[in-house]
């Protein structure tokens, strides 16, 4: 067994738990990170690809923003789509703020590059990860690194960034923590496609079928999504019958709009849930992003939300290991969740009112209330300032 | 069978039937109304009591606004209450509109005096109501008279203005219309007191055990409601219980606020229902208000949608029955459901935030909207909006 010591180990080299490296590091606080995947398959990962204005704020400060400067593509708003209508929601008009898209898969690349070059210890492929003492002042992480040797880290600080299915928030025992949650009665069938995409920003549609969106990763790569059940399988889904759906749901035709079929390179169903763990904080363990809370992609707030646990996460730490300032680090749960259940709401929200349910008074309600979306500033700057993304420390 | 001949016959002597016969006498058109209760029935009946800016403004231009304007409270927002804190939503700053407290009985009694004195028929506590021909050119309705004598009125139009339980619908055959609506899995305990409220303006309160509601019928008579199940035995709550779970839910002690307690009058359990009809019109019969469409009473949507589908409507038969111009009336149903449909997303929208489920998930989504909607002047205004109410034609 080997013993070491370092500050803080963060578990899970997702965006969350490698921006949090990156940001101790900045504040001079040593982190050791530790991950059960190589590091090609985390930085192959697609999830995530639009971020907020403050996501882009808080990369460009950190100094990993060059990239997604040059590359990302800034979007002033979204598309609203119904049968027979589209309309704009104006973002930057209606808020003063844009979003950015820039793939999740870009952005892990760009803060690999960073932890590298600050020369910071990482473990990839470990196993056996387990969390102990966490309710001392001693707490200790053991695993097994790649090579089959046993390790022991001593730190101050455990960061469970390691996700939904990760050991972090499960070492908490049950009587210290609640549970919330809701399984959506739908899945999206997502693809990604070698092909311009169609529309210069995402299109969201309701259609009686189901939901549909029009993203996109690159100028040349499209991200489709259609509203399926959630056990729908793949293999019922051939490209054609996809191409021929997401044409009827997004509106083929309308006022001359056209969606260009391509080349479908990847393909699959995603489900869709909602899940916070409350408190974020267990004694000296601080759970940051999908460890401590999910949402269903409608409306973009998963990595978002990572972000801002990340970046109010660093700060307490740095002020509690330099300083021994504890004030944050108390505080840290609280403020976390309050933008959590804002981005739960949000995410909520978006998805009752973009997927059937096959009740035709729920039908009718959605399309009053997309109706009143387009047609009314405030209701149309509600959507705005969630989706854009709010401060952080909201 | 007396057999008369008349422009409209109006069914049902609520606020939709008696508005609509005053206002059509303002056209020139002559109508009969037809009611199955007494009068003394229908003006001591207690229902809504919250009128939108438009509602005043239109029964001030159509001449019955003067007791309105000397003895309705005006209110320029609502509070929203929540554990430990209560915030008002300022209509009349956030949209330029406030709305009046005027009991539904006291303008039941305005427009009886106004059709009194325009010396249109009235017939109370008829029955057998039935209507005919509505697809032909001249429909008629049969009735048996208070003393028992039968008659047929000819006519070119039919006004069902007789409320959810009312013939006009139903005459409606089956495949000609469809019907959307849900039931909610709880109610209101309603009571009146003879007491001065407590607030200035209807405070709106979530909390745990349910929702509550503080209103008022004017300045010595207080309208409360707490939120109980469907099937709840108003036996089950004696006058200290009421008082106590009222002062409960609606933050009594909180800032030095107090609930004043009195002598409740009245108690009654009101179901929670949202239903809509469409088409609003079947050939020569016309829907208005309760007829075609329910609203729970969060949000004090139901008498507001019936006012203003009887101004579209008075409209309508004006154009059709003295200029012979059809387009309003073939517009009336789809313009009238927008706002139909407006009113029930926003009444749903009122009930889902503010009633608890008994799911933990729900209960943290409701926290989380009430805090944006008092926090954010986009989503306070979009509240403000649908609650001041819309333009009439919306």
């Amino acid at each position: 067994m080997r013993r070491t010591r370092t500050q803080v180990v963060i578990i899970g080299a997702g965006p969350a738990g490698l921006l949090l490296s990156h940001l101790l590091d900045r504040e001079g606080v040593e982190s050791v990170l530790l991950e059960n995947r190589a590091p090609e398959y985390v930085r192959g990962r697609i999830r995530a690809g639009m971020l907020e204005h403050s996501t882009v704020e808080l990369l460009g400060d950190a100094g990993v923003g060059d990239r997604l400067g040059r590359e990302g593509m800034e979007h002033r708003g979204i598309y609203l789509q119904f049968p027979h209508e589209r309309h704009h929601i104006d973002f930057h008009s209606l808020v003063g703020r844009s979003v950015w898209v820039y793939g999740q898969t870009e952005i892990t690349g760009d803060l690999m590059r960073a932890r590298s070059a600050a020369g910071q210890q990482s473990y990839y492929e470990v196993s056996d990860v387990a969390l102990h003492d966490l309710d001392g002042d001693s707490p200790a992480v053991t695993f097994v690194d790649a090579d089959g040797s046993p390790h022991r880290v001593h730190c101050d600080v455990v960061a469970g960034c390691d996700g939904f299915h990760g050991p972090a928030r499960r070492t908490i025992p049950d009587g210290a923590r609640r549970s919330f949650g809701r399984e959506y009665p739908y899945a999206w069938l997502g693809v990604l496609a070698d092909v311009a995409p169609s529309t210069d920003e995402l299109i969201y549609a309701w259609h009686p079928e189901g939901f549909a969106m029009h993203s996109m990763r690159s100028p040349s790569v499209s991200r489709l999504y259609l509203q399926v059940d959630p056990d729908e399988d793949v293999a019922e889904w051939p490209d054609d019958r996809i191409w021929e759906a997401l044409a009827r749901r997004l509106g083929d035709g309308q006022d001359g709009w056209r969606l260009k079929p391509g080349r479908i390179t990847d393909k699959s169903v995603l489900p869709m849930r909602s899940f916070v763990s409350t408190p974020m904080r267990y004694g000296r363990l601080f759970l940051a992003g999908d460890a401590a809370h999910i949402v269903p992609p409608t409306g973009a707030k998963g990595l978002n939300l990572a972000v801002a646990d990340v970046a109010l996460l660093s700060r307490a730490l740095a002020a509690l290991l330099r300083e021994g300032d504890p004030r944050l680090a108390d505080d840290y749960s609280a403020t976390a969740l309050r933008r959590v259940w804002r981005g739960t709401h949000f995410s909520w929200w978006m998805t009752s009112m973009l997927h059937v349910t096959g009740d035709p008074f729920d039908a009718q309600l959605q399309r009053s209330q997309l109706e009143w979306v387009v047609r009314s500033p405030s209701a149309a700057a509600g959507l705005a300032e969630n989706y854009a993304g709010l401060p952080i420390g909201y």
